[in-house]
């Protein structure tokens, strides 16, 4: 592939991200008079809504992986290309990346999400964030490690430092992540750590608004708060944190701890690629669209899923960041970019709500489907079902129904393994 | 725990190292009047003989690896714990580690075999082991990247050392490993990477001796030679690598190639402790041992599995440094520990050879058990059969099987990620 000369006769389409709406956009794109080039800096697209059972050591790793290629084998009009986008230039319609300058028609940014620290470099770094695989395997290694050193430490302060464990930001990633804890808490502790007990482990949720899943009906933040009180979680709603410095946590409603382990899920900001300067960006950081998902000051601009906001006099406050806005945006994109091309009218998105759900561990769910507020055994088996259905690949789905089956009968996994990073003498393999 | 107390009245056991040997020396001490501890730098047991898969993409990490605390949840008299020893004194019976000095009563070295680059930091530095997950993880991460960068070089010699895959060493895992990689060019190149083609792609297996497995008998040798033939791969006998500089390989053959890729699979060394001043070492870097596993020169300290050479009259270049030798000797050193106690006579060790097999890929195997040779299909499901069993882990059984089975009628996985190691700043994460 030349990848600065696009093929005559036929426009490039370029998307940046193999999350959830730049893989719909370039598989809606199968079959049509384009050239279709997909950029990710991982050979593989991430199941984001699992992570946190990764962390948990609940799910492999790779089960909730898969590589891009595959996705694609047999589309003929598409190209894959592990890079880096380091900048965007709209006046020459190219993007600056790693691996060379790459020539784009149309371009779509689907490059999604981050952790948002909102300036705190302190708190940024040594809170640990969960939004991607290495991260996840960083937040599990962590636990496990810290779980093995109070086993061993003699010093009495730093043994409930290490067995304190604080999640920061009550959205669905926060609740089921504190849930999680609490159950191994409840079922793996007192077995697998012979000289702990359940009291010396602490989980605790901070939350800055006054209900946890904000985003959810009242029932479902209300009962989500009583099923991880009942699992002995500590949930603090309306405070913010003010300080961590690796150590000592402080929160603005006085309390002062220790604790070595800090999960920050607090929010996220849009990862704007460098070089949209004419973009204006909203609260999240995220890049204004209009209702076609087209970027303000651009002709040739797209973005869509957590890295846009879609501003409309209907959607003052845009669209939620999860992954069937992006899905959805992208399938509707894909088509715009055809109607686009051949000189027809674009044709406004509208987004379809299925629904919302999180999980707060066994049994135990909070679902939102339409006017169906319902919450439990029912919400949790519709979340794992849904769940599976969702991921790619037959055999990351047959493999997660069966861990999780096993889990299940077992209140335990195999999974808690503290998997080192790589070797970094070898500097064959490089970071992107 | 008190680590410098052993508890009055009962002697203390410390296993060093948590493979197949150190596993089965403290599962066989349950319910006996002994304290067990076992250290491992790793909280889990790796299945070393399926690493080759796991940097073939064919199989997760974690599917191959089994939390050793699981493995003994409920076993009353035994701690784990996750440290790394720096030396032993024999003259106090403690043990140095990372968290701190430990007190032994007898000591059983467990400790395995790491990569033998025989001397040379050039190649050390340059070429990739796979003696354990990381390194595993590693490999693939390094395969997948290379094919990545072969896509978008444009520069000829450059794109054919990053497709010429060099493995060395003909024993199984250089066998198995060589196999796998020609099977990933026969059925996933060309369907994954739209660009690259069955030419592009050489995979070269270097062994010194004139026979691959030359452990195994003659027509396992020649069969598997046929095999890794038939699969395109340029088999050399009777060679040895002289540089490898991460670009230019020299075989003493005269042959000069330019390679991305060397896998190291030549040979191994035992893992010996410092601080056994008075053991004497045999080849391999392997203790000496009597035949009740007892380290020359000590009383009170045993070595078993790859670290160990027993070396007796009747076996004077000593057992093979595979599983089951391990796990023997782990069943039967745990026995005579009790003997010993006691104050009764140690039995002797006796191996009981229950053949070998290696795989060479999709329905091709080869199988020596006891005077029966046989290769191909039947060897091949007897290989999987095996392995199977062997995993620790209901759960791990079952993905392993399910990955197989799916991998067999797709050939194909959904596990060649190139998942990066850990976000070195969050520095809470150490290595051991």
């Amino acid at each position: 592939m030349d990848l600065l000369n696009t093929t005559a006769g036929v426009p490039r389409i370029v998307i940046i991200g193999a999350g959830f709406g730049g893989i719909q956009v370039a598989k809606n794109l199968k079959n049509t008079p384009v050239e279709v080039v997909l950029l990710d800096k991982h050979n593989y697209h991430t199941f984001q809504p699992l992570l946190y059972q990764v962390a948990m050591g609940a799910l492999e790793g790779d089960s909730i992986a898969f590589p891009v290629r595959r996705i694609f084998a047999g589309q003929k009009n598409f190209t894959f290309l592990m890079a880096a986008v380091q900048k965007i230039n709209p006046e020459a319609n190219t993007l600056h990346t790693n691996i060379g300058d790459i020539k784009y028609d149309y371009l779509v940014v689907a490059t999604g999400a981050n952790t948002n620290f909102f300036g705190s470099e302190e708190i940024e770094h040594h809170a640990m964030p969960m939004k991607n695989l290495p991260e996840a395997l960083n937040l599990r290694a962590l636990i496990l490690q810290n779980l093995e050193k109070a086993l061993i430490t003699t010093d009495k302060e730093e043994r409930q430092a290490l067995l304190t464990f604080v999640v920061v930001g009550g959205g669905p990633t926060g609740v089921e992540l504190s849930g999680a804890l609490a159950e191994m808490r409840m079922h793996i502790l007192c077995k697998d750590y012979p000289g702990l007990c359940l009291d010396d482990m602490k989980v605790l949720l901070a939350e800055g608004k006054p209900e946890l899943l904000a985003a959810m009906s009242e029932g479902a933040s209300c009962k989500a708060k009583q099923f991880l009180i009942d699992r002995g979680v500590v949930v603090k709603n309306s405070v913010h944190v003010e300080h961590y410095d690796g150590l000592t946590l402080t929160i603005d409603d006085g309390t002062v701890m220790k604790t070595r382990n800090v999960f920050w899920a607090a929010g996220v900001r849009g990862e704007v690629p460098e070089g949209m300067t004419l973009a204006p960006l909203t609260r999240g950081t995220r890049v204004k669209t209009d209702d076609i998902s087209r970027v303000d000051g651009y002709h040739n601009i797209f973005a869509i899923g957590d890295v846009a906001a879609m501003i409309t006099p209907e959607l003052p406050e845009g669209l939620p960041g999860v992954a069937p806005v992006a899905m959805q945006q992208g399938k509707h994109l894909a088509k715009n970019l055809l109607r686009i091309i051949k000189g027809e009218a674009a044709v406004p998105f509208k987004y379809f709500d299925k629904g919302t759900m999180a999980t707060v561990g066994r049994n135990r769910a909070v679902a939102d489907i339409g006017r169906l507020h319902f919450q439990g055994f029912f919400a949790w088996l519709l979340w794992m079902f849904v769940h599976l259905l969702s991921l790619a690949g037959f055999s990351n789905k047959l493999i997660v129904f069966f861990s999780w089956a096993i889990n299940y009968f077992n209140k335990d996994s195999d999974n808690r393994l503290i998997v080192r990073g790589f070797d970094t003498v070898k500097m064959q393999v490089e970071d992107v």
